[in-house]
Parts: structure tokens; C-alpha cells; sequence
């Protein structure tokens, strides 16, 4: 298989989120020769959001996506009620970053306001979801900014996603209808049997649902289930052939690369972690 | 909805592995009146087979499964032959031991032998489990032992077990026909979608597919992959609402409180174990 096309690489501002602020990370970028960028909110409210869209605008970036907006499910009406308010204004900034799409984490189980779990009912948070989506959606339309679910991986059902499988994102993208998409995030789908199915199914709405690619690796054994994902080669995810399915199904987009690894390359120094992206991308992906 | 049989109590011996020898676990049984064990592999070895058989009958328990056989994905035929070889023993200490059935743990990507991931291609090890069921079943037939295949969490695709839906049990129990059945795990399984769908395929089998129910809760956070499940109660799982689907399919048979906890059940003092188990599978399953 052909090494993927060098321009396509894209950093989410996660995988250096401990060593560099917003404008070092644009800068990063720029003398590495990275082409895309995805942004967190955090992020772009430390560095300001006029500011942050003008130096990626400057630095010629393409903003991949936009890092989040979702956590529907709430425990009561004032709740979801914030959720609502809150994910407009992320669809707000992705639209003044000029992002592709703004990345959904649906959320798990309803949470009170300590941050606990605050109830067991699975079904129930899915139905919050599909509601809360279904409701952002008029607003994001509006706005010209596409909505991307992020499946995540079943081990964060509970606290942080409770869409954990291509399969339930198209079955919401069928229900709720344009406007809505997916980012195909490897980490979090790579063992699912269904996956080169539903990623065609995926490509086969018009247009494509594919609307972001999320490349890192699954660590064997994986110490901790947050911050303990590996570079693209070091684990065993078959990257190459995602990326194939992929491509298969139409995909042209960017390959965004999304680390989290707190005891490893959180604590590198960030040019050798972007030089790495770069090579890995070449390399294992 | 009612509280579950107490009778139906069946205690994994892995919840107090720790703490005591199988020979204790049975009398642990016994004085707090659990009427199930089921035992590993290990634990019967270092108890001696002959003597493990004799101590479980004598007390009157019901053997409802031998914790494990499987890991077929191999390198090479000399690994594969020595799975084989391997599993046909658990299969022949399951008759021994007079056990409903023998747990598959199907294993995960082939590795070396020095216990790394030797291939990154989970079709292909997918394929192996099958092929590798489909070999021992004939065995298993012969013996009158049935095989649960035990679908795990996704999180333990890669080097525990390639098997991780109830979808994909069941797909593969039509394939492979009668002997084979399915161990639903509420730890490995809360999270999916069609949970309970794929149950009542399961049940529709003639028998019924439905060989093991296994309890235990999910923590958030979870601060382990492998060894911080929770007691019944302290996690996020609607045990009743899978209980009542496993009921509403026809399994009448035992709840087996299965609980790795490095820093928390295996470091108590088993007797206090053992009457939580019981209480809290009366007021949480």
C-alpha cells in the first residue's frame, strides 16, 4: 500500500496539550510543514477566539475539526438546557475557526452536579442523545457547520460517550438526517467487526458522512483508560488498512492525529513529538 | 421487580484468589451457604484435580462453569496444536469436575512466544477462533461438555479476546452448531446496543444458547483494565434490567459474582467478601 499523502497530516492540539499554548501549537505546525489543525475549546478560550482563528487563518491551516461539542444527557431540564446553550456556542466558534466540523462526545449516563453518575439508565441517555443532537442540528444548519459524531470506544460508555459503534452513528445520521456525519476515530472503532461495513454505509449517504479521520494506536497491555494512547506503529491497531477502507469508500480527507498519553508524549519536547506525527504518518498509517 | 433467588448465588473463585486456595473457597462456600462455584484452571491444578472434584461434591455445589479454556489465535501450527491440545485437557477437568460448562476466553491477535502481539491482522485471528471452536467442539460433543463462548469488552480485543459482542457469539454458534453456547458477562457486555436482542437470539436456540450469566458492576473511573471491576452495587450497570432480560429469555439458571479487584475485594478478608456478595446480590442483581 502507498504511504499516505504527506499533506494530509492534520494534529489535534491534544496530542501536545501539555508543553504548548494555542498560538505555539499554530506555530508548531507551521514550521513542520503540518497542514491541518483541530482545536480544543479550552484552548482556543486561553489564546481568545479572534485571535486564535486569525493565526490559523495566517498560518494557511486547515481546521480538521473542532474539538467538542456533545454531552447531551443531563438530569434535568435545567441541565439539558445548558447542554443546548453551550453546544451552540461551540457550533459559534467552529464557525468563526472556519472548521470543517464540530466533533460530537455525545456524553454517557446523566451526571448530577458533583460530576457523579447520577443514573443507570443506557437507553434512556441514548434517547438524550439522539434528542439533543436532533434539536442542535436546526441551530447548526443554520450556521453552515456540519456535526460530526464521535463514536467513542464502549470503555467510556458510562462517563463520556454512550454512541459506541459506527453502527448507532448511522443509525442516528438515518434518523436525524442532513447535516450530521461521523469522525471515524481508529482508536475507538478499530475492533468493531462491523467497521469496513459501516464505513461504506457511512460513505454512501450523499454526501458522505465520513467527515473526519482520527489516527493513533491501541497500547498492548494499555495502562490507563484516558491518557495512555500510543503513536501510530506502536500498538496494533492495522492502520494501513483503516486507511484503505477509508479511501475505499471516498474518503479524501485529512489524517488527524489524536494522542492522549500523559506518561509519555505529554512529556516530550513538542517538536520531537510533531517530528514523530510526521514520520509515524509516512510510516505505520 | 423482585430480588433474585439467593439460591442462584454462584460464586467465581477469581473474586477471592487472593485470599484463599480452592479448598477454602469450597468451605468459604459452604459456611455462607453459596450453592455454586466456579473454579479456574489454576486454582483446581495447585488443589490437585481428583481432590478439587471430590471437596466440590461433597459440599453439595453446583459447578456452574470451569473458568477457562480458549486463546486459540496462534503464530504458527505448533501454537495451534498446543491450544488444542491444551483445551481438550480443560475440556476432560470440566467432565471431572461435573461442570455445566467450559468458559472460552477465545484469545486475542496471535503472539510470539514471549507473549507479544506477533500479528496485527484481527480477521485472520478471528478466523482462528472459529476454526479453533470448531475443532474442539467435536471433542467437546464427544465428552458431553458444552462450550460458552464468553464475549469480552472491546477493551480486551487485542490480547484477551477477538470475540467482543454478543452478536458475534451468536453468529458464530449458528455457524458452528450444537455443544457451543455463550457466557453473558454483564462487565463485558452493559454497554452494547442490541444487549438485549441478541439475548433472545441467543435463548431461541434449541436448547438455549444461554449456558452462564456472570456479575459484577462498572466503576467510574475505572482505574484498570484488568483488575478494578466492582462489586454489585458500586458501579454503573442495570443489573436488574439485565437480569430481567436474561429472565424474560428463560435462563433460570445461576448468577456468578466474577470480580478482579487488586485494590479493593482481593485485599478484604473473604468472609466479608462473601456475605457482601450475598447481600448484594439480593438488594443490587
Amino acid at each position: 500500500m502507498n504511504a499516505p499523502d504527506a499533506g494530509l497530516l492534520s494534529l489535534n492540539t491534544a496530542t501536545v496539550r501539555q508543553q504548548w499554548t494555542l498560538p505555539q501549537i499554530v506555530d508548531g505546525c507551521a514550521r513542520h510543514g503540518i497542514r491541518g489543525i483541530a482545536p480544543w475549546r479550552d484552548q482556543v478560550a486561553a489564546a481568545g477566539l479572534a485571535d486564535s482563528a486569525a493565526r490559523i487563518r495566517d498560518a494557511g491551516l486547515t481546521v480538521t475539526g473542532y474539538c467538542r461539542g456533545g454531552m447531551f444527557p443531563a438530569v434535568d431540564r435545567e441541565g439539558l438546557d445548558a447542554a443546548r446553550d453551550d453546544n451552540r456556542r461551540a457550533v459559534d466558534e467552529a464557525v468563526a475557526l472556519g472548521a470543517h466540523c464540530l466533533i460530537l462526545v455525545v456524553g454517557g449516563l446523566p451526571k448530577n452536579r458533583a460530576g457523579g453518575i447520577a443514573s443507570k439508565d443506557l437507553a434512556g441517555a441514548r434517547g438524550m442523545v439522539r434528542d439533543g443532537i436532533g434539536e442542535l442540528l436546526g441551530y447548526a444548519r443554520s450556521a453552515g457547520m456540519p456535526l460530526a459524531i464521535e463514536p467513542l470506544h464502549p470503555m467510556y460508555a458510562a462517563d463520556r460517550a454512550c454512541v459506541n459503534t459506527m453502527e448507532h452513528a448511522n443509525d442516528l445520521c438515518d434518523e436525524l438526517g442532513p447535516g450530521l456525519g461521523i469522525a471515524v476515530d481508529a482508536y475507538h472503532v478499530w475492533w468493531d467487526p462491523h467497521l469496513e461495513r459501516e464505513i461504506r454505509r457511512a460513505a454512501a449517504g450523499s454526501p458522505s458522512r465520513l467527515l473526519a479521520y482520527h489516527i493513533s494506536d491501541w497500547l498492548v497491555p494499555t495502562m490507563d483508560l484516558l491518557t495512555d494512547r500510543g503513536m501510530m506503529g506502536d500498538g496494533v491497531i492495522d492502520l494501513p488498512l483503516l486507511r484503505s477502507w477509508m479511501g475505499e469508500a471516498g474518503y479524501r480527507g485529512f489524517h488527524e492525529v489524536e494522542i492522549f498519553s500523559a506518561n509519555n508524549w505529554w512529556k516530550r519536547d513538542p517538536d520531537e513529538v510533531l517530528a514523530t506525527c510526521k514520520l509515524r504518518h509516512r510510516e505505520c498509517s
